[in-house]
């Protein structure tokens, strides 16, 4: 029914006009104004300490350290994919749930990297000094150039990960040092039914009963890494009212994205890819029912798309609301009045909007060639295909002049993603490959000379057919020789997924390089002159769109009308025994129907916050201002998806697992007492 | 690449202000002004003969008579289901296709009902009697009662079909009489290889190389039908700029629509339906994979939801376009301003578009309740266990209290559903039923009373399982004997699709209710007002919106403009053999590629014309002045999509087989003499 809502009240986005709105970097952080609010202003110790036991999951989540000892807290859905990796038919650890009884157990998830961040720095000025006076194109290239310089020479180890993140659409350049950890082991994992209860039905709903949670650890050199600066965990929970903090990684907003921008989102992109997804959903489905393996190795696949389904359909219900949109609308209009009142800044400003609509223009007429051929593609095998033919021509390159995801801090990520050894399912990726192939021909229409040559006179299926099964690729050892073996190698592999993935990259490549010249570099130029001018008009206290790199956000524990009914922001375990039917997904597992009577009913499970969070804070701690953690972020109600463009404090919400759940499951339905002694009695750092 | 099209050219809509735009009433055709543009004035005799000579398949099509003896040429899409139903495991004549080849071997179709329009008489005088004075609510339910007599009191026998329609909008009301013949029977039809040869990639494209086409045959009383008023055929076809006429039964366009209205189906209706549409398409894709059995009994089901899908994206693309979309707002502001300019035409609409808004939210916050409990649930079995049980309940009403569909003149051609003896797939059933079930609690929440009732503690697969495997209603004797026993048989019914219909049914009436009286009957209150007020300021000389009744539309054999180039009107063989991949959908059938030779290459296979059509006009005549056939529409290119809101002269176009193409098919590819010579020497009628 969510969806059906409008979204009456006004809201603005990235100058934060409420207490709630806001996500916030570290160094720019409005302590004076939290202080006016809530009489509470963080220290600089604080917010380190904040920081530090803050981690990104490079992947695409968020968790933090709640030990000294390098145990990582984050929600069951951010390592859904690791716990499936490490599964077999006969241990169907995303079904069952896994446990380490004691350290030796604990297992290498096969893909996932975390980071701690480390240090920040301001290089705007070596950015800007390199492209000044640059035409579009020059310009793009030229930043690309410092930017895999600057974070080449930072990198001072494999151990160190650099990156340099564009902040406020083009205004801000900044160089984000994190500590990278590759070594990262599963520890515990409940049972999808209570991580995922109500399923695909529940999501971004509330009132919610999900255990939500996943306990890893990162290793340093084979031992548990030293994690001096973690939350401790609160065993009572937060209280209604009370002050929350959120530090996580929101992966993206789009607030400051023009009508023009969201015009083309809402009428063009969303739909298209809500199209697809949806159509893939259906295919996936159907293939469950194959059989029990084929369900099982679907499943993490299934859920991802089925969550990005749900999310896109609440972002399409915000931009299609009138009053929403009006309010957008009027935002922009106030924008655009602001810059032209005052001469100065009106000055070489007037055409911009236009200039950005022409962009978009184009941005529209590439698209589907720009996702279908440059970025789309996504099957395993081949994207394994892919990276192996590109990153063999691109090492010959000089770092400057590569393309930005083979410059020399981002190959350990790469090459921890090709030599992962996650099983891959040859019968879904057939499936896979052909969905992919078919949207391509149907995007791009049978007669394109692409689609021609990459065809030929074979259906989709054929070719995935004879693709998925004639390739070695799914065998780590056979990519670790093309990887090692580089491009004389890669020269000599008769690799079916190699062969096909030469056969399309120069036309992958073309459309890329058309895309960042008229579409990238144009954008970010009017990007850049937008940013000036919104820090002009609205002063320095203004947050940056989300970008995948940490985010502090204010809020407190509260409910929201919903239909003229008070939401109350707690649930209890109670409340999920009452919703259990026994069927898929409202199904309990047996360990919770079995420890029933041991636990108390009244016991807080999830709740809400006002905080202002985005997918990518999915694992996030929620924690008081005495640092003491008492929730972790999972999901944000159905209204919170409209804050891709606005927030509306008045509805919308971060939903949260509570810690005093947390420790009531752990000790009463799994007997963890190992992570709950970890926890609470932390044994000295090593 | 046609989605991504901008549809820039002005349109209007109603109001034909184009030579070729309008989908004119036998009763009202422009003779004067089609007599001044071509020198063409039709006499009445012209227009009976060509009224008489078309033909309505009332399951959604159109077709004519080509013959004295009941031929009936339609396409090869609107016979897809009959195929389908008379086939097996072994005689699949959808792969393989049909022929007859003497009238013994004429196999009936199931589920076809064919009408001839015998007469049609204006009875709005009646109805707004009755209505005349009342509110709403009651107006909308005397309206239905009067329909339901008067169609009553004129259908004098079972061979009699009287429709009362409503056109303009609901500013005027006619008796449509139809010979009804349920008695049809399937005399060729090519593979469907040939017949939709570039499948989904090709529809609503051109050029195209499609046999789109089936004959049947009327049968009245177990004997081919007289049919002395037939379409003969030209052996030559059309050249370039012929004038050329269309005679059909479009299902529906939506020209008259207030803007809130579109806006409604814009950002809501269409969405929504196209995610449904392609989630289930993705699902009958794979569940095809199942095996050869799978993939026939679910093809023509697949074929339809992927119709649906490509047309509904191209009326999107040209709802979504900022372009097309302002002109549909010009042409509101052009009527409102002649409306309120008119002192006495004012009275009382000052508000009419207010309120039509309104009765907009109204509809939106029905709609899925609305679509997934009153009008949806469409799966065959739950379908007949519906019709089943209401039918009893309304049986024991007057005819005048019956919801519509179970007044007296509905009847035979539910009888004949009911009783069909189509072939059901139990297990494609329980696929379309799970689907079902799972949208309705996606779309209502596993909260809403009514999904508890239906549910209980099963998951929506458990369901759909015991269901289907436990009904009989896929046995046609049984369908029979509760259909004969009427509520008693149906009381005692142990069924459980019964048992589920029962169930449901007071939540489904009392949404459908709801949806009558605050949705359809204020809807069809303002529509009158807003048709009286278009004849006031526009004139007589106007069209009404289609409504699945005959229409004449006038247009010539013409390309138009593609991206710069001009798209030539004619297609030929030897195109179908360039475009020959041999893989599914590119694959001609072997007799064709045996027959190659004896073909010749130039001949006309496809062309197009500027006749305004849409969905519904399928299988329509194309003819000449001389009322000689030189086509058969089978399809719109993907411009034609936006004639749904507006027509656009320049770049929409009517799709058809030429009948030189036809024809020497039939000789030569099939060998079909005895249909050849039926049409070029038709022996005497009987």
């Amino acid at each position: 029914m969510a969806l059906l809502r409008s979204f009456p009240i006004v809201l603005w986005g990235l100058v934060a006009v409420h207490a709630e709105e806001g996500m916030w970097t570290y160094n720019n952080f409005p302590s004076q104004k939290l202080n006016a609010l809530h009489g509470f202003a963080p220290s600089e110790q604080w917010l380190e300490k904040a920081r530090l036991a803050s981690v990104r999951l490079a992947q695409g989540c968020s968790a933090s350290f709640v030990s000294p000892n390098g145990l990582i807290l984050t929600n069951h859905h951010c390592a859904t994919a690791c716990i499936q990796d490490l599964s077999t038919p006969e241990k169907d650890y995303l079904a069952k749930g896994f446990w380490a009884r004691q350290e030796g157990e604990e297992l290498r998830c096969p893909n996932v990297e975390a980071n701690q961040l480390a240090e920040i720095t301001d290089v705007t000025a070596a950015i800007t000094k390199v492209t000044s006076g640059k035409k579009d194109q020059e310009a793009n290239e030229a930043r690309k150039a410092e930017i895999a310089r600057l974070e080449k020479a930072a990198a001072t180890s494999e151990n160190v990960r650099c990156d340099v993140v564009t902040l406020y659409g083009g205004g801000h350049y900044e160089l984000y040092k994190y500590r990278r950890y590759q070594d990262v082991r599963l520890v515990f994992a409940p049972e999808l039914g209570i991580a995922l209860f109500g399923g695909d039905p529940d999501n971004f709903m509330f009132p919610r009963y999900n255990l939500d949670l996943s306990f890893l650890r990162a290793y340093d050199n084979g031992r548990p890494a030293a994690s001096p600066n973690f939350f401790a965990v609160s065993k009572s929970g937060p209280k209604e009212g009370d002050l929350t903090f959120v530090s996580g990684h929101p992966g993206g907003t789009y607030r400051q994205l023009t009508i023009a921008q969201l015009e083309l989102e809402r009428d063009f992109v969303k739909p298209h890819l809500l199209y697809s997804f949806s159509e893939l959903r259906g295919n996936l489905v159907q293939f469950q029912q194959r059989g029990a393996e084929q369900k099982r190795v679907s499943q993490s696949y299934l859920l991802s798309v089925e969550n990005t389904i749900k999310a896109f359909k609440g972002e399409q219900a915000a931009l299609t609301s009138k009053d929403f949109f009006k309010q957008l609308q009027a935002k922009e209009v106030d924008f655009r009045k602001r810059v032209m009142a005052d001469r100065k800044l009106a000055f070489g400003m007037g055409g911009l909007w236009d200039e950005m609509e022409a962009v978009v223009k184009r941005e529209r007429a590439l698209f589907l060639r720009y996702i279908y051929l440059a970025a789309g593609f996504r099957t395993s095998l081949f994207a394994h295909a892919r990276q192996l033919v590109r990153l063999a021509d691109e090492l010959a390159k000089p770092n400057e002049k590569r393309l930005e995801e083979y410059t020399e801090s981002r190959l350990p990520q790469l090459r921890q993603y090709l030599l992962s050894t996650a099983p891959v399912s040859k019968e879904l990726e057939i499936e896979k490959m052909t969905f992919a192939l078919t949207k391509l021909v149907e995007a791009l229409g049978p007669d394109d000379p692409d689609v021609r040559r990459i065809l030929g006179k074979q259906s989709p299926r054929e070719i995935a057919t004879s693709m998925v099964n004639g390739t070695q690729l799914d065998q780590p050892q056979v990519c670790k020789r093309l990887l090692e073996g580089g491009k004389a190698a890669l020269d000599q592999s008769t690799d079916p997924m190699i062969g096909l993935a030469r056969k399309i990259d120069p036309a992958a490549r073309a459309v890329r390089k058309q895309h960042e010249d008229e579409v990238e570099s144009p954008i970010k130029r009017l990007g850049e002159k937008l940013a000036q001018a919104r820090f002009a008009v609205y002063g320095a206290s203004i947050y940056p769109d989300a970008t995948f790199t940490l985010r502090l956000s204010v809020g407190q524990v509260k409910g929201w009308m919903e239909s003229g009914r008070m939401v109350h922001p707690f649930t209890i375990f109670g409340g999920a025994f009452e919703r259990h039917t026994g069927s898929d997904p409202f199904a309990l597992p047996g360990s919770w129907l079995d420890a029933k009577e041991k636990l108390n009913p009244q016991t807080h499970f999830n709740f809400v916050t006002t905080n202002d969070i985005i997918g990518g804070n999915s694992g996030s701690p929620v924690f008081n201002k005495d640092l003491q953690l008492v929730g972790l972020i999972f999901d944000g109600n159905i209204h919170s998806l409209g804050g891709n463009y606005g927030f509306d404090p008045e509805v919308n919400r971060a939903v949260a697992v509570d810690s005093a759940g947390i420790m009531e499951a752990l000790e009463k339905v799994y007997g963890a007492g190992r992570v709950v002694n970890e926890l609470f009695r932390p044994p000295p750092a090593p």
